[in-house]
């Protein structure tokens, strides 16, 4: 009987799929995948189900009608239709509008939540994102569409010491940067990451004010995370660390003189 | 070689561990656990690992010098340690904490994310995070410790159309219900969730004003969270439903009349 499937694939790392996703995945007809899934989650199934992409690249996109237009009419077929995004399928994605879609054409459907790159990348990586009597609060936000309300909302949160993550900000690093600096401190550190959980990860460790350089020194690429925060460079007194292999020392729990 | 790993097991369905956690799980020659783990888990494993009990039931509750202790101890014996935390590790837990513990001691450390219940409760509930030219971002926050700023910032994030997340709130429910009654509007959409992801799972879904009514007339208790936004309840156009039983329906998909 049809049924939609709408499936978080996590960060990037096949492994940290749920348990539950690679159930649904393996019982499906079809997949219907975004760009930003990791096709190596495929090698883990038992058997090939029909693939269909329906995601942004180089150039060739696909508009939400079409993909709504795809996915009745993979129902209309009697199929277990999987919807699978990158992440969470309702944090910054357009998830609910996919389940209204189904809910609205009479068709059954279930939801399996995926982890969300803004807090399990940082997690991988030991960035504190809450700090016991310092910081308990975290902001998740997008860099898509600022306006002033935003940027007030995100500076208050700086300075009250939580931990902002930026989704898609790094097309607007500059402009990010400008207005935190003015409302908030702007050595408030920063960490930005392109690839999160995967082996071509890329960190930057920096501040407020030098963030938008550090991305073009390091040739950080959309889409990655931008992480602000009092103490999101504290777990470890990395405060003085900058440089990758630093951190990955830190990471395999080499002490290192600070 | 001794390494500590903190691994998140997720709201509390078994299923929604990632396949790294279980990996991990069953690699771990001891495993210190808390009480919001739940122990299902366990029946997944292909052996029987050692198991301690570290955290909060019936009076008995262990201080973190103990947890920490205990940590090292075992750690300090050659072993692999998993400490399992429910929910994702590094949100609003102390795993940072236990991190910085094994490093300070020159131990490797390895951190497994896990599903914390604030979005993937709501997630599995179709319940609305974000939405499209709407709302683009998510709070995240504790009822544990109420003050005068933590009040004006979920105020000013209900008043944008934003969501907000409240773990530990229920004990501060009469508190929140007035102090955002009178700075946003009252009549904001409000779900309250015990048991997410679990069979026993108890919704209420109320606005910021009869929240705590409605708390002690659904006998919602402590841990449980409070989702509050004017686009909680609009996945699937329930405004008017309130019934558990209405929702359930619609979980599976049933057309209903408004």
């Amino acid at each position: 009987m049809s049924k939609l499937f709408l499936v978080g694939a996590g960060p990037g790392d096949p492994e940290l799929l749920t348990l539950k996703a690679l159930r649904v995945l393996n019982e499906a007809d079809v997949i219907l995948f975004d760009a930003l899934v990791n096709q190596k989650v495929f090698d883990l199934l038992d058997k090939k189900p029909e693939l269909i992409f329906v995601g942004k690249r180089r150039g060739e996109s696909f508009k939400q009608a079409e993909i709504n237009a795809s996915i009745l009419e993979q129902l209309s077929l009697g199929k277990k239709v999987v919807r699978l995004k990158g992440g969470d399928p309702l944090v910054l994605a357009r998830g609910i509008e996919e389940i209204q879609l189904a809910y609205d054409h009479g068709y059954e459907f279930e939801i399996v939540p995926g982890l969300t790159s803004g807090l399990s990348v940082p997690g991988l990586n030991a960035i504190a994102l809450t700090l016991r009597e310092k910081s308990d609060s975290i902001l998740i936000s997008t860099g898509h569409e600022l306006n002033e309300d935003k940027i007030d909302q995100w500076s208050r949160a700086i300075k009250q010491g939580q931990t902002l993550i930026i989704y898609m900000g790094i097309g607007k690093a500059v402009e990010i940067s400008k207005s935190l600096s003015k409302l908030s401190n702007s050595k408030t550190p920063v960490v930005v990451i392109e690839n999160g959980s995967l082996e071509n990860e890329k960190q930057v460790y920096t501040d407020i004010e030098s963030m938008p350089q550090e991305i073009i020194d390091n040739g950080i690429h959309s889409p990655a995370l931008i992480v602000v925060g009092e103490h999101v460079d504290q777990g470890f007194r990395t405060k003085t660390l900058t440089s990758l292999r630093a951190k990955e020392k830190i990471k395999q729990g080499v002490k290192i003189e600070l």
